[in-house]
Protein backbone atom coordinates (compact mmCIF):
# COMPACT_ATOMS: atom_id res chain seq x y z
CA UNK A 1 0.00 0.00 0.00
CA UNK A 2 0.99 3.66 -0.56
CA UNK A 3 0.26 6.43 2.14
CA UNK A 4 -0.24 9.55 0.99
CA UNK A 5 0.77 12.10 4.05
CA UNK A 6 2.37 15.13 5.42
CA UNK A 7 4.53 14.05 8.54
CA UNK A 8 4.38 17.45 10.32
CA UNK A 9 0.61 16.23 10.77
CA UNK A 10 -0.22 13.95 13.66
CA UNK A 11 -3.56 12.86 11.35
CA UNK A 12 -0.99 11.36 8.86
CA UNK A 13 1.58 10.00 11.47
CA UNK A 14 -1.02 8.16 13.42
CA UNK A 15 -1.17 6.27 10.12
CA UNK A 16 2.64 5.77 10.19
CA UNK A 17 2.66 4.88 13.93
CA UNK A 18 -0.06 1.78 13.29
CA UNK A 19 1.92 0.64 10.21
CA UNK A 20 5.42 0.37 11.66
CA UNK A 21 3.17 -1.26 15.17
CA UNK A 22 1.55 -3.80 12.66
CA UNK A 23 5.28 -4.40 10.40
CA UNK A 24 3.29 -3.82 7.46
CA UNK A 25 5.08 -3.05 4.24
CA UNK A 26 3.95 0.39 2.38
CA UNK A 27 5.50 3.10 0.92
CA UNK A 28 5.52 6.84 1.68
CA UNK A 29 4.41 9.85 -0.59
CA UNK A 30 5.11 12.85 1.24
CA UNK A 31 2.36 15.77 0.24
CA UNK A 32 2.89 19.17 1.26
CA UNK A 33 -0.13 20.81 2.51
CA UNK A 34 1.40 24.01 3.07
CA UNK A 35 2.24 24.18 -0.71
CA UNK A 36 -1.59 23.15 -1.58
CA UNK A 37 -0.61 19.42 -2.68
CA UNK A 38 -4.07 17.98 -1.22
CA UNK A 39 -5.34 20.95 -3.63
CA UNK A 40 -4.38 19.59 -6.71
CA UNK A 41 -6.13 18.10 -9.50
CA UNK A 42 -4.34 14.97 -9.49
CA UNK A 43 -4.91 15.13 -5.57
CA UNK A 44 -8.41 15.69 -5.40
CA UNK A 45 -9.30 12.74 -8.57
CA UNK A 46 -7.31 10.77 -5.61
CA UNK A 47 -9.40 12.10 -2.69
CA UNK A 48 -12.21 14.59 -3.76
CA UNK A 49 -12.50 15.63 0.02
CA UNK A 50 -8.93 17.14 -0.34
CA UNK A 51 -7.32 15.79 2.69
CA UNK A 52 -4.36 14.11 3.68
CA UNK A 53 -3.70 10.66 4.90
CA UNK A 54 -4.69 9.38 1.79
CA UNK A 55 -4.14 4.83 1.56
CA UNK A 56 -4.27 3.90 -2.37
CA UNK A 57 -4.48 -0.41 -1.84
CA UNK A 58 -4.58 -2.28 -4.58
CA UNK A 59 -6.56 -1.56 -7.54
CA UNK A 60 -6.46 1.92 -7.52
CA UNK A 61 -9.09 1.67 -3.93
CA UNK A 62 -8.64 4.92 -2.30
CA UNK A 63 -9.35 4.86 1.61
CA UNK A 64 -9.73 8.19 3.19
CA UNK A 65 -9.96 9.98 7.03
CA UNK A 66 -7.26 8.79 9.42
CA UNK A 67 -9.55 6.95 12.15
CA UNK A 68 -11.11 4.85 9.05
CA UNK A 69 -7.55 3.88 8.35
CA UNK A 70 -6.53 2.76 11.37
CA UNK A 71 -9.95 0.81 11.60
CA UNK A 72 -9.23 -0.49 8.07
CA UNK A 73 -5.42 -1.18 8.65
CA UNK A 74 -6.19 -2.15 12.67
CA UNK A 75 -9.08 -4.59 12.20
CA UNK A 76 -7.94 -8.06 12.81
CA UNK A 77 -5.26 -6.80 15.77
CA UNK A 78 -4.65 -6.76 19.17
CA UNK A 79 -6.01 -3.17 19.08
CA UNK A 80 -9.17 -3.81 18.20
CA UNK A 81 -10.90 -4.76 21.30
CA UNK A 82 -12.63 -7.92 20.85
CA UNK A 83 -15.72 -7.12 23.24
CA UNK A 84 -18.50 -5.22 21.28
CA UNK A 85 -18.28 -2.73 24.39
CA UNK A 86 -14.71 -2.10 24.00
CA UNK A 87 -15.04 -1.54 20.94
CA UNK A 88 -17.81 1.06 20.84
CA UNK A 89 -16.19 2.86 24.05
CA UNK A 90 -13.18 2.51 21.11
CA UNK A 91 -15.36 4.21 18.69
CA UNK A 92 -16.70 6.77 21.39
CA UNK A 93 -12.99 8.13 21.49
CA UNK A 94 -12.13 7.63 17.79
CA UNK A 95 -15.11 10.48 17.51
CA UNK A 96 -14.64 12.08 19.90
CA UNK A 97 -11.01 13.43 18.88
CA UNK A 98 -12.13 14.07 15.46
CA UNK A 99 -14.55 16.62 16.43
CA UNK A 100 -13.18 17.68 20.35
CA UNK A 101 -9.51 17.04 20.25
CA UNK A 102 -8.10 17.64 16.87
CA UNK A 103 -10.19 20.60 15.64
CA UNK A 104 -8.80 22.40 18.84
CA UNK A 105 -5.29 21.18 19.22
CA UNK A 106 -4.09 20.61 16.22
CA UNK A 107 -5.00 24.13 14.97
CA UNK A 108 -4.14 25.73 17.53
CA UNK A 109 -0.37 23.66 17.00
CA UNK A 110 -0.90 24.52 13.54
CA UNK A 111 -1.31 28.25 14.38
CA UNK A 112 2.15 28.60 16.20
CA UNK A 113 4.28 26.17 14.58
CA UNK A 114 3.20 26.47 11.44
CA UNK A 115 2.08 30.19 10.88
CA UNK A 116 4.28 31.78 13.58
CA UNK A 117 1.67 32.96 15.35
CA UNK A 118 2.40 33.77 18.79
CA UNK A 119 0.26 31.99 22.15
CA UNK A 120 -1.74 35.26 22.55
CA UNK A 121 -2.98 35.64 19.11
CA UNK A 122 -4.52 31.96 19.00
CA UNK A 123 -7.91 31.76 18.66
CA UNK A 124 -9.26 32.18 22.46
CA UNK A 125 -12.61 29.42 21.72
CA UNK A 126 -9.96 27.06 20.41
CA UNK A 127 -7.53 27.43 23.55
CA UNK A 128 -10.46 26.48 25.63
CA UNK A 129 -11.85 23.72 23.93
CA UNK A 130 -8.68 22.55 23.47
CA UNK A 131 -8.05 22.81 27.58
CA UNK A 132 -10.97 21.22 28.25
CA UNK A 133 -10.49 18.21 25.87
CA UNK A 134 -6.97 17.57 27.82
CA UNK A 135 -8.90 17.93 31.75
CA UNK A 136 -11.26 15.29 30.30
CA UNK A 137 -8.42 12.72 29.38
CA UNK A 138 -6.55 13.44 32.67
CA UNK A 139 -9.97 12.63 34.01
CA UNK A 140 -10.38 9.22 32.42
CA UNK A 141 -6.50 8.31 32.36
CA UNK A 142 -6.80 8.97 36.25
CA UNK A 143 -8.86 6.04 36.78
CA UNK A 144 -7.59 3.76 34.02
CA UNK A 145 -4.06 2.76 32.23
CA UNK A 146 -5.56 3.19 28.63
CA UNK A 147 -8.24 4.35 26.68
CA UNK A 148 -10.83 1.50 26.29
CA UNK A 149 -10.34 -1.19 27.97
CA UNK A 150 -7.30 -2.56 30.00
CA UNK A 151 -4.69 -2.90 27.26
CA UNK A 152 -3.87 -0.43 24.05
CA UNK A 153 -6.15 0.46 21.38
CA UNK A 154 -6.32 2.35 17.88
CA UNK A 155 -8.06 4.93 19.93
CA UNK A 156 -4.74 5.98 21.81
CA UNK A 157 -2.37 5.84 18.89
CA UNK A 158 -4.95 7.96 17.41
CA UNK A 159 -5.57 10.25 20.58
CA UNK A 160 -1.83 10.16 21.25
CA UNK A 161 -0.66 11.63 17.80
CA UNK A 162 -1.63 15.32 18.70
CA UNK A 163 -1.52 15.10 22.57
CA UNK A 164 2.41 14.11 22.54
CA UNK A 165 3.03 17.22 20.36
CA UNK A 166 -0.11 19.28 22.44
CA UNK A 167 2.98 21.96 24.08
CA UNK A 168 3.50 22.92 20.10
CA UNK A 169 0.15 24.17 20.31
CA UNK A 170 0.27 26.14 23.54
CA UNK A 171 -0.19 23.70 25.67
CA UNK A 172 0.83 22.59 29.48
CA UNK A 173 0.44 19.09 30.29
CA UNK A 174 2.73 20.01 33.55
CA UNK A 175 -0.59 19.74 35.62
CA UNK A 176 -1.70 16.49 33.80
CA UNK A 177 0.20 13.91 35.01
CA UNK A 178 -1.54 10.92 33.69
CA UNK A 179 -1.87 12.19 30.11
CA UNK A 180 2.06 12.37 30.42
CA UNK A 181 2.67 8.93 32.01
CA UNK A 182 0.08 7.86 29.40
CA UNK A 183 1.80 9.32 26.67
CA UNK A 184 4.96 7.73 27.58
CA UNK A 185 3.50 4.44 27.55
CA UNK A 186 1.96 4.51 24.02
CA UNK A 187 5.39 5.99 23.18
CA UNK A 188 7.02 3.05 24.54
CA UNK A 189 4.64 0.46 22.56
CA UNK A 190 4.94 2.14 19.41
CA UNK A 191 9.03 2.24 19.65
CA UNK A 192 8.75 6.13 19.41
CA UNK B 1 -32.12 1.51 26.88
CA UNK B 2 -32.52 5.21 27.13
CA UNK B 3 -31.97 7.78 25.05
CA UNK B 4 -30.85 11.51 26.15
CA UNK B 5 -31.28 14.12 23.11
CA UNK B 6 -32.15 16.78 22.20
CA UNK B 7 -35.29 16.33 19.50
CA UNK B 8 -33.74 19.68 17.38
CA UNK B 9 -30.02 17.99 17.22
CA UNK B 10 -29.65 15.91 14.25
CA UNK B 11 -26.94 14.06 16.05
CA UNK B 12 -29.95 13.09 18.52
CA UNK B 13 -32.09 12.25 15.67
CA UNK B 14 -29.96 10.25 13.71
CA UNK B 15 -30.05 7.60 16.96
CA UNK B 16 -34.26 7.61 16.61
CA UNK B 17 -34.44 7.17 13.33
CA UNK B 18 -31.89 3.61 13.97
CA UNK B 19 -33.79 2.37 16.87
CA UNK B 20 -36.93 2.88 15.50
CA UNK B 21 -35.60 1.22 12.10
CA UNK B 22 -34.44 -1.43 13.80
CA UNK B 23 -37.18 -1.35 15.95
CA UNK B 24 -35.35 -1.21 19.53
CA UNK B 25 -37.47 -0.31 22.36
CA UNK B 26 -36.52 2.56 24.15
CA UNK B 27 -37.10 5.34 26.23
CA UNK B 28 -36.01 8.89 25.28
CA UNK B 29 -35.38 11.50 27.87
CA UNK B 30 -35.36 15.16 26.11
CA UNK B 31 -32.44 16.88 27.20
CA UNK B 32 -33.00 20.79 26.41
CA UNK B 33 -29.02 21.88 25.12
CA UNK B 34 -30.11 25.83 24.79
CA UNK B 35 -30.99 25.76 28.85
CA UNK B 36 -27.49 24.20 29.75
CA UNK B 37 -28.83 20.92 30.40
CA UNK B 38 -26.32 19.04 28.95
CA UNK B 39 -23.65 21.25 31.30
CA UNK B 40 -25.32 20.23 34.91
CA UNK B 41 -23.60 18.36 37.51
CA UNK B 42 -26.09 15.57 36.79
CA UNK B 43 -25.61 14.89 33.14
CA UNK B 44 -21.86 15.32 33.10
CA UNK B 45 -21.83 12.77 35.78
CA UNK B 46 -23.43 10.77 33.39
CA UNK B 47 -21.18 12.10 30.12
CA UNK B 48 -17.95 14.19 31.13
CA UNK B 49 -17.71 15.38 27.37
CA UNK B 50 -21.12 17.10 28.01
CA UNK B 51 -22.80 16.23 24.81
CA UNK B 52 -26.28 14.46 23.60
CA UNK B 53 -27.11 12.46 22.00
CA UNK B 54 -26.04 9.62 25.11
CA UNK B 55 -27.49 6.48 25.26
CA UNK B 56 -27.84 4.41 28.75
CA UNK B 57 -27.36 0.89 28.63
CA UNK B 58 -28.52 -1.99 31.38
CA UNK B 59 -25.94 -1.80 34.23
CA UNK B 60 -25.58 2.02 33.95
CA UNK B 61 -23.29 1.95 31.22
CA UNK B 62 -23.27 4.95 29.06
CA UNK B 63 -21.94 5.61 25.05
CA UNK B 64 -21.19 9.09 23.74
CA UNK B 65 -21.01 9.81 20.34
CA UNK B 66 -23.45 9.73 17.72
CA UNK B 67 -21.97 7.77 14.91
CA UNK B 68 -19.93 5.60 17.65
CA UNK B 69 -23.94 4.74 19.06
CA UNK B 70 -25.18 3.94 15.21
CA UNK B 71 -22.56 1.20 15.09
CA UNK B 72 -23.00 -0.20 18.14
CA UNK B 73 -26.68 -0.36 17.87
CA UNK B 74 -26.52 -1.22 14.28
CA UNK B 75 -23.46 -3.91 14.80
CA UNK B 76 -25.46 -6.72 13.56
CA UNK B 77 -28.02 -5.25 11.42
CA UNK B 78 -27.95 -5.49 7.20
CA UNK B 79 -27.06 -1.56 7.86
CA UNK B 80 -23.20 -2.51 8.56
CA UNK B 81 -21.84 -3.40 5.65
CA UNK B 82 -20.22 -7.02 5.49
CA UNK B 83 -17.58 -6.80 3.41
CA UNK B 84 -14.95 -5.12 5.34
CA UNK B 85 -13.82 -3.10 2.76
CA UNK B 86 -17.55 -1.60 1.97
CA UNK B 87 -17.50 -1.12 6.14
CA UNK B 88 -13.91 0.63 5.54
CA UNK B 89 -15.65 2.93 3.15
CA UNK B 90 -18.82 3.54 4.96
CA UNK B 91 -16.44 4.23 8.52
CA UNK B 92 -14.44 6.89 6.11
CA UNK B 93 -17.99 8.91 5.33
CA UNK B 94 -19.02 8.75 9.15
CA UNK B 95 -16.03 10.24 10.17
CA UNK B 96 -15.85 13.02 7.16
CA UNK B 97 -19.51 13.80 8.65
CA UNK B 98 -18.05 14.43 12.11
CA UNK B 99 -14.98 16.60 10.95
CA UNK B 100 -16.38 18.56 7.11
CA UNK B 101 -20.41 18.01 7.28
CA UNK B 102 -21.74 19.00 10.85
CA UNK B 103 -19.29 21.49 11.99
CA UNK B 104 -20.62 23.44 9.07
CA UNK B 105 -23.96 22.63 8.41
CA UNK B 106 -25.08 21.97 11.41
CA UNK B 107 -23.76 25.43 13.26
CA UNK B 108 -24.97 27.27 10.11
CA UNK B 109 -28.01 25.72 10.67
CA UNK B 110 -27.98 26.30 14.51
CA UNK B 111 -27.49 29.84 14.10
CA UNK B 112 -30.66 30.67 11.88
CA UNK B 113 -33.04 28.77 13.45
CA UNK B 114 -32.59 28.81 17.06
CA UNK B 115 -30.30 31.86 17.37
CA UNK B 116 -32.20 33.82 14.79
CA UNK B 117 -29.14 34.75 12.38
CA UNK B 118 -30.16 35.88 9.03
CA UNK B 119 -28.25 34.00 6.26
CA UNK B 120 -25.51 37.10 5.87
CA UNK B 121 -24.54 36.71 9.39
CA UNK B 122 -23.51 33.68 9.00
CA UNK B 123 -19.56 32.68 9.38
CA UNK B 124 -18.60 32.98 5.74
CA UNK B 125 -15.92 30.10 6.42
CA UNK B 126 -18.78 27.87 7.49
CA UNK B 127 -20.82 28.76 4.41
CA UNK B 128 -18.43 27.52 2.29
CA UNK B 129 -17.33 24.42 3.78
CA UNK B 130 -20.96 23.73 4.04
CA UNK B 131 -21.53 23.88 0.74
CA UNK B 132 -18.05 22.31 -0.19
CA UNK B 133 -19.39 18.97 2.10
CA UNK B 134 -22.98 19.10 -0.07
CA UNK B 135 -20.80 19.11 -3.32
CA UNK B 136 -18.98 16.53 -2.62
CA UNK B 137 -21.92 14.20 -1.64
CA UNK B 138 -23.66 15.36 -5.07
CA UNK B 139 -20.65 14.29 -7.04
CA UNK B 140 -21.22 10.91 -5.14
CA UNK B 141 -24.26 10.48 -4.74
CA UNK B 142 -24.61 11.39 -9.44
CA UNK B 143 -22.49 7.90 -9.92
CA UNK B 144 -23.86 6.11 -6.68
CA UNK B 145 -27.50 5.65 -4.97
CA UNK B 146 -25.83 5.02 -1.38
CA UNK B 147 -22.62 6.52 0.17
CA UNK B 148 -20.75 2.97 1.13
CA UNK B 149 -21.85 -0.16 -1.45
CA UNK B 150 -24.97 -0.79 -2.98
CA UNK B 151 -27.12 -0.65 -0.31
CA UNK B 152 -28.69 2.12 2.45
CA UNK B 153 -25.77 1.63 5.46
CA UNK B 154 -25.46 3.95 8.67
CA UNK B 155 -23.43 5.97 6.69
CA UNK B 156 -26.52 7.27 4.72
CA UNK B 157 -28.51 7.91 8.38
CA UNK B 158 -25.71 9.85 9.78
CA UNK B 159 -25.62 11.78 6.36
CA UNK B 160 -29.21 11.99 5.93
CA UNK B 161 -29.81 13.73 9.65
CA UNK B 162 -28.69 17.31 8.85
CA UNK B 163 -28.61 16.84 4.41
CA UNK B 164 -32.80 16.61 5.05
CA UNK B 165 -32.57 20.23 7.15
CA UNK B 166 -29.91 21.95 5.21
CA UNK B 167 -31.87 24.51 3.95
CA UNK B 168 -32.87 25.61 7.56
CA UNK B 169 -29.14 26.90 7.73
CA UNK B 170 -29.64 28.76 4.63
CA UNK B 171 -28.00 25.86 1.87
CA UNK B 172 -29.91 25.49 -1.22
CA UNK B 173 -30.27 21.99 -2.42
CA UNK B 174 -32.03 22.58 -5.73
CA UNK B 175 -29.03 22.55 -8.19
CA UNK B 176 -28.03 19.15 -6.13
CA UNK B 177 -30.84 16.67 -7.85
CA UNK B 178 -28.63 13.54 -6.75
CA UNK B 179 -28.96 14.42 -2.87
CA UNK B 180 -32.48 15.57 -2.99
CA UNK B 181 -33.32 11.99 -4.41
CA UNK B 182 -30.92 10.36 -1.69
CA UNK B 183 -32.91 12.14 0.65
CA UNK B 184 -35.99 11.17 -0.54
CA UNK B 185 -34.55 7.61 -0.53
CA UNK B 186 -33.37 7.43 2.62
CA UNK B 187 -36.23 8.84 4.28
CA UNK B 188 -38.76 6.23 2.38
CA UNK B 189 -36.41 3.56 3.86
CA UNK B 190 -36.49 4.96 7.94
CA UNK B 191 -40.24 6.00 7.02
CA UNK B 192 -39.54 9.36 7.73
Amino acid sequence: MKIFGDKRSGNCLKILYLADKLRLKYTWQEVDILKGQTRSEAFLARNPAGQVPLVEFEGGRYLAQSNAILLYLGRDSALMPADPWLEAKMMEWLFWEQYSHEPAIAVCRFHMRYLERNADELIPEKVEKGNQALDRMESHLRESGWLAGDAMSLADISLVAYTRVAQEGGFDLSGRPAVRDWIRRVEDELGL
